[in-house]
């Protein structure tokens, strides 16, 4: 057994791709299942996502959203009412054609997303400005049929929350989109510690049957991009289509204006990649399964005072923190260091025999490796305060990492050269052509990851990177997952 | 709006299914999806199912249980593994058959149950006795092609608990499904407020692919049974099908033990059944979403007074209570004690002018009807009692209900009179024969519900209830949704 963990992972540095499936294995976060593209989230995973869950449940429910269940299948005909939006997913559905012995008159989708067939339910239930605004989320499965899947980043079957919101105008629809942006934004930077900037997709880029698309990025170490979240302002493409209207205090019936928003376990995945290192995963305290764990370390002579005092301290810190107490002794304290350091515990206590007679602990931090010495008495502060600092310098890290990797040009040689060399987010302005955008995306495999939405007068006397014309955005080019 | 409300719904005791559907509709727990048999389950009904997640969940994890995800789809091949398993489940599977443009090589079945799924994994991740216990639980949607469907009760989709372990020995997997079936039976009873029986399944009742189920079963205010849980000991049937082996601390290869259990949101439907009346439904404070509404009564030139202390009342009560406040001036107080009244709301808090000169406010309990006038002061001291009140009572008078409603006999004639007649359960003894087991479903329609765990030496001298022979068993019989 010691062996399987002393063994090495690959650098991460060296091969990320590699660093990051093999972290996945040893650290038991999930497992590839028996069927293409499908994965099983184990249970230090999928703690990550219900403390994701968790957190960012409760930033909705506090602005006002409550969480609904729709069903798991959408009929083709309900999939097809919204042209745009089947021309976008169908390519990428599974089909439910039997039900027990039958075979079924209309096919089922299984939901790629739930747009269909909630707009379905709101045209039931929308009929007066009384019942606007509605607020929904659910957090459920979705399925698309990809053809190159990779742990948590994309994957046939997904766990994710989708908001669903009816408004009766424009104004209030975009409001809410901006809202949610600004939720993932703060969600992800303050609890997933990964900084992430935030804008409008291009329309090539944007969700199928939107008007509007609204995204947070955040930069892998790879210098690769990877969409975060997004926000959908759908304007009245789908109440058009669904025919969901309601009378207005003007007592005139009007179509309603709607949005949808989405992050999933996605965020699981990014948290491994962004903070991880070649021991292991290096995981968020506010996000992770264990907050800390606390190992004693003791001779024979020592045992039965060594392991009282570590019970006492994990009865009182298991109250406040996550914390695992690792008293098993079949393996030696060496081993669970590299155990837990794998696993990305952000805190490790180590209790000896020498530091009780001074009333004393260690808190070694996985972040820095930095070693402090800890008076038993204050325990419960020293660990909260400690791991908000860890969990505040990895965030400094990942916001230092990012700027350092956001470099500007006006000049496309120079875009292509950094794209190709140094790779992260090149800031250019931009015509707003999508024929340049697809010029930058087929030459560099770069695409337009977002517009800025401070952008102002940035462009003002900017000539377009590509083209020389005048510029009418200002975007974030990067290569993505 | 107000005519909507104040139109009766169905008298309970007279039309129990038209009441059951309707007042679902009313109080919008769900409504139809637009294909056979599936449902929405709206804001209301699923808050009620979060909170039932949430007390679930806690019991679990105190026990040692941690949360998974497995895959939506099983290859048909893998369900085929275990034959009685495919044989109980394969009617009512619905199938995925084309993933985007291609055809399926294997049919994937939508998880009707994920036994063969987990199965399948386990086979990697067990290797040796320190891997075990594996205790895993997964919240999941699963899916039945139901021929007859009943909101929350029988729908097509459905969501779920389903927990899946492994053991090294028979014992340690039987000692599991016993403190799991407790953890069923204490947690419906002292959350949702509903007395259950707890005991054995016969073997015709069993769980496909079990060596024995445990269940749970609640009576209906008809009369009827609702099996409300199952915790199946899985024997050796799947590790020897999954090829589930370990090397035990004697070193030799043994197939592992194992276990499954699982609630559903019918338990949902349970709770709105066995406590609604004729004004809609009654919930549980434990687990409804609002255990307090604060309804203001005022005339115009008390507005501003009734509404400053009734806002004070509200901040209080929300940060300790699940609390709606109703200041809505549309709609009239009665409109809204009417409306409340339908959803279930145990608490109504009512403050007027009067009221606040005496600094006093009225509790009206949605259960007994009964009012109390109430000191400011105490409000939420008074709160948490009267609504611990109201779950004791609720639970009161379904255990009263249930144990009027179960009546013993060792005469068959009497038995199918009971059945025919006054419904419920009945008691008798049994000689074990499947035989005798049909011979009563055929003629009252009325299965075995359960064994009860208890039955010692009560069967002695007894005969059976159909054939006369010696008893084995006593069983529980009751027809059932």
């Amino acid at each position: 057994m010691e062996e399987k963990l002393v063994q090495e992972i690959p650098r991460k540095s060296q091969d990320l791709s590699q660093w990051y499936v093999e972290v996945i294995r040893r650290a038991e976060l999930a497992d590839y299942a028996p069927m293409k593209g499908m994965m099983v989230i184990r249970p230090s995973g999928y703690a990550i996502w219900e403390n994701i869950q968790r957190l960012l449940d409760r930033r909705f429910k506090e602005t006002g959203h409550t969480n609904a269940y729709f069903p798991l299948f959408i009929p083709e005909s309900f999939l097809k009412k919204e042209a745009e939006h089947v021309e976008g997913f169908a390519p990428e559905v599974a089909w439910v054609t039997h039900g027990g012995q039958e075979e079924l008159q209309e096919r089922l989708a299984v939901r790629p997303t739930s747009e269909a067939i909630i707009c379905a339910m709101y045209s039931k239930w929308v009929r007066s400005w009384r019942d606007l605004p509605i607020l929904i989320n659910q957090w459920a499965n979705v399925v698309r049929w990809e053809k190159v899947t990779r742990p948590f980043l994309r994957t046939t079957e997904f766990l994710w929350q989708e908001g669903h919101t009816v408004h009766a105008t424009y104004e209030d629809a975009q409001e809410e989109v901006l809202r949610i942006l600004n939720i993932y934004k703060e969600f992800i930077e303050n609890e997933l510690a990964i900084k992430v900037y935030a804008g409008k997709k291009s329309d090539r880029e944007k969700f199928a049957g939107a008007l509007a698309t609204y995204t947070v990025e955040a930069l892998m170490p790879d210098g690769k991009a990877l969409q975060a979240g997004t926000s959908h302002n759908l304007g009245q493409n789908f109440s058009k289509a669904f025919d969901i209207k309601f009378e207005d205090r003007d007592q005139k019936l009007k179509y309603a204006w709607q949005t949808s928003w989405g992050v999933s376990t996605r965020l699981v995945g990014a948290t491994i990649m962004v903070h991880g290192d070649d021991d292991g995963l290096i995981l968020p305290p506010h996000v992770a399964p264990y907050q800390a764990v606390i190992v004693p370390i003791f001779k024979v002579k020592d045992k039965e005072t060594v392991l009282s005092v570590a019970e006492n301290i994990y009865e009182r810190l298991r109250k406040k923190f996550r914390t695992v107490y690792d008293y098993r002794e079949e393996y030696t304290p060496g081993w669970k260091f590299a155990e837990w350091e794998m696993r990305g515990v952000p805190i490790r206590i180590e209790i000896g025999p020498r530091d009780i007679k001074e009333n004393s602990l260690i808190f070694v931090r996985r972040d820095t490796r930095e070693k402090v010495k800890i008076n038993m008495d204050e325990v419960e502060e020293k660990l909260e305060e400690l791991l908000e600092e860890v969990q505040k310098n990895l965030f400094q890290r990942s916001e230092k990492f990012t700027f350092e990797n956001t470099r500007e040009t006006l000049d496309y040689s120079e875009l292509k050269e950094i794209i190709e060399e140094k790779r992260g987010f090149v800031i250019s302005p931009w015509c707003g052509d999508q024929k340049c955008e697809l010029k930058v995306k087929e030459e560099t495999k770069a695409t337009i990851r977002l517009i800025p939405l401070d952008e102002g007068d940035k462009i003002v006397g900017k000539k377009c990177v590509v083209c020389g014309k005048p510029a009418k955005h200002i975007a974030y080019f990067a290569r993505a997952y």
